[in-house]
């Protein structure tokens, strides 16, 4: 037994293919994915779809597990990061006060300022074959599995 | 932050389609596909081959994490388990302690008497579309996504 921090993050991507991003700020500031907190009793599957739809107002279908992230903190605490990806959602697009949304070509995301440690996700999103981001304990480069 | 154990599973398929299983004795009788405890400060990925290797003494290779478990411990605590899949592997297959193991047609699977809540397990492993199992506090039944 184990204490936790369990989260989520998804790649919305639309029919132009470009990507759903929002600009966080506070303690984690830059562009990244929408996601957030999977709260108590909630079903993995559903923490998704209510926090892309509660930070973008997109309501996705069919989120599809791609992958994980995990690090640990300085306390030993595990903490884990959920990764799912669609392509289908219904609603209209807009911001809210966690941050900024807009749809972006992928290629463009590498000039943004990204929030730490999301360019270091990506490849998750955007190679089928990585389907895990691992961090040792103290170290700043990932593993990928 | 909250309380965890997490654990893996994981289906290993052959040449001829069949499916590894594992007879566990002890607090979870019955068979099942190998797994067990992912340990502190170990990838997921790492894990899973670590588990299927000591349990039934092959490699594997590529497991793809293809879904979730998850339910509540009386006391609060979640318990997840990573299930995976692959039909890549090498090595002598070999029982352990943890339990005799032996290849298995899918189809005869429902014929055994298999681990509690093991059967519930099986669309995810089996159906494409499905990658959660998701139990509510003191529900029996499954919700599937």
């Amino acid at each position: 037994m184990e204490t936790l921090t369990l989260t989520n993050m998804c790649m919305v991507t639309n029919e132009d293919g470009k990507v759903l991003m929002q600009k966080h700020g506070g303690n984690w500031p830059g562009w990244c994915f929408p996601g957030g907190h999977i709260e108590k009793n909630e079903p993995f599957f559903s923490a998704v779809i209510r926090e892309v739809y509660e930070e973008t107002g997109l309501t996705i279908e069919s989120p599809m597990l791609c992958g994980v992230k995990q690090f640990f903190r300085r306390n030993g605490e595990r903490y884990i990061v959920l990764l799912y990806q669609t392509d289908t959602y219904t609603g209209q697009l807009r911001s809210s006060p966690e941050g900024e949304v807009c749809w972006m070509p992928v290629e463009r995301l590498y000039q943004q300022e990204l929030a730490p440690g999301f360019e270091e996700m990506l490849p998750v999103f955007l190679q089928g074959h990585i389907q895990e981001v691992f961090y040792l304990p103290d170290m700043d480069t990932p593993t990928y599995y």
